[in-house]
């Protein structure tokens, strides 16, 4: 199907395999084919494996998109999306693009796959920028809050705050079920003066209402974040990567120091009657579980999965991709950042 | 003594006091005094209470400075300080300011704590701005990592991160004893590429070198935090409050996780067991032994405590106080921001 021609719609759109990136991340092909396959035996989701002939291994009976390059975990993005025409990102996002697939997972290089997203799917008319959103495991309620922007971009303006609250509800709502999710904005304190001028003014706009179909619950703060105070936490890419980096980091530091104590010889009794109490957190907190980051503002349904992804996390990513593009992610997003809000027609002011 | 005359030095300076905010923190007076009286009677500090006549309790044999009004953790800082020119906290900033005391220590109002140290003990010659230095436990070193700013200014400019870096780094020599300190910038990657224009300029500028005692070692990210890759931790206030608090919120949730399931009946047994193994841990994560924040770029020592603190906490508040005072704190933030470098008067350069 040639560029910008009509997609699949209906029943044609949901028989539509998820391209997955066969050669990205760290344990890439091995553990994703392996994903790839799982999902496609057991959760009746098509998989059309986009990889390098030969070095994907054992690839069942899975039908496959064959590419000639790989762009590394350490190309630059932009050089490789524009030099690499036939690698696997490019290829998986062209599926998207052009009907063969109703979505795009890959655990390899994230800036080279929002980069193949964005140019080869093209952006959401009127979205100014796309945005990573992140679901944060919160044990406090019954589904995770979606943080975004998680390092799409460096910088935010107050327009591009704005359309990340609208965004990210939309998400929430299409993810989670969320029906009028609570939206929150990431700050240095709760009261409306506190923050940079950024997050002062985008919290007056954002207070006026009228900017969708979710609800402004003022500031959070960065130790709020397991507290269920909001459903989708806004916030400028630089702070967002940092915020969950860091708690990504302090995460990983606790669990794995906890594990060096419980695998003491001396406490080996004690750990096994603990360890079943322990798994149940653990699980949940896991980033495997959570199916990866979303990006959003794309034409297309592209999910970015953790570099380290194991089978496990590409069952879960490429069950999530699965059932958001079937759920209408995208007309959603298309629909959350017009400014009439109503679904239909941008209104004239919007230009 | 009169504001601006000479303060004591040497012996004289040695046997001052530590004046600390009786009124300020959530547990205050109580944990407050006696965290005070703890360490006046055991670790031979002296310590100044300063507090409102009737209100403090038992205060044992301390010397006391008797004020007539507090500042609430909820007033406004600016308001606070210039209309109860009678609070604790005015008083102590005051009994710095004029060599009744040499340092400054509340668990109140972080705001009103700053802004009362700065209009009263006044900044620094040089310094741009105060900062707030605080210090992440690292398990993989033997000494906390500063973290600055955590949140006393929500913009920075590259010289002020410039200068954050110089303070930071004579904090550390100063706290911790490292004798070149590893500075690293707070981004979004390793990159020098990576990050806001803000921290792409700063990192050109630190990665000149010639900037004092000190060893650039590029960007962290918010993974690191307890990976041993810096000393000090530079970052803007907006950036480094959201990640303290994500820190410490995290470690909060999954510590109280933790209990909540180690104090389940089943596995009362196991975990009475692992109790003496894990307390160790909680210990050095445990904000409450790590001595406060301290706030650089005053004339003067201030140590900001957590609101929660309690006696333990305070103990080692002033414990700090009273260890970097006589360790020449404020002469080596004065002397790290000179641009010669050489503790000599500022070069002509310097305006």
């Amino acid at each position: 199907m040639a560029r910008g021609g009509p997609r699949p719609t209906g029943e044609a759109f949901r028989v539509l395999p998820v391209a997955v990136d066969a050669m990205g991340g760290d344990k890439a092909p091995d553990e994703i084919v392996a994903g790839a396959r799982q999902v496609a035996a057991d959760d009746d989701i098509g998989v059309l494996l986009v990889g390098v002939e030969g070095r994907m291994g054992d690839t069942g009976d899975l039908p496959t998109l064959l590419c000639t390059e790989v762009i590394g975990m350490d190309d630059d993005p932009g050089q490789g999306v524009r030099r690499k025409k036939d690698s696997t990102l490019v290829r998986a996002a062209e599926a998207v693009r052009d009907g063969q697939a109703m979505a795009m997972v890959s655990a390899g290089n994230t800036g080279a796959t929002m980069a193949s997203a964005l140019l080869r799917m093209g952006r959401l008319p009127g979205v100014i920028r796309r945005a990573i959103a992140t679901p944060i495991p919160d044990l406090k309620k019954q589904h995770p809050t979606v943080m975004l922007d998680a390092g799409a971009n460096a910088e935010a303006t107050v327009p591009m705050l704005l359309q990340f609250a609208q965004m990210g509800a939309a998400y929430s709502r299409a993810r989670y079920g969320v029906g009028r999710p609570r939206v929150a904005l990431l700050s240095i304190g709760e009261e409306k003066s506190k923050g940079t001028p950024l997050v002062k003014e985008a919290h007056a706009l954002l207070a006026e209402g009228g900017h969708g179909d979710f609800e402004f619950v003022g500031n959070v703060e960065g130790r709020d974040f397991f507290e269920d105070q909001a459903d989708v936490i806004v916030t400028d890419g630089f702070t967002g990567n940092v915020a969950l980096k860091t708690l990504e980091g302090t995460l990983r530091f606790l669990m794995s120091t906890l594990t060096g104590i419980l695998t003491r010889p001396e406490v080996a009794d004690a750990a096994g009657v603990l360890f079943p109490h322990l798994l149940p957190l653990a699980g949940r907190l896991d980033p495997e579980t959570t199916g990866g980051a979303m990006l959003l503002g794309v034409d297309g349904v592209c999910v970015i999965s953790h570099g380290s992804s194991t089978s496990v996390a590409m069952v879960n990513a490429i069950t999530v991709a699965h059932d958001v593009a079937v759920g209408g992610l995208v007309a959603a997003i298309a629909s959350a950042v017009r400014p009439t809000g109503d679904g239909g027609e941008p209104s004239p002011a919007a230009g």
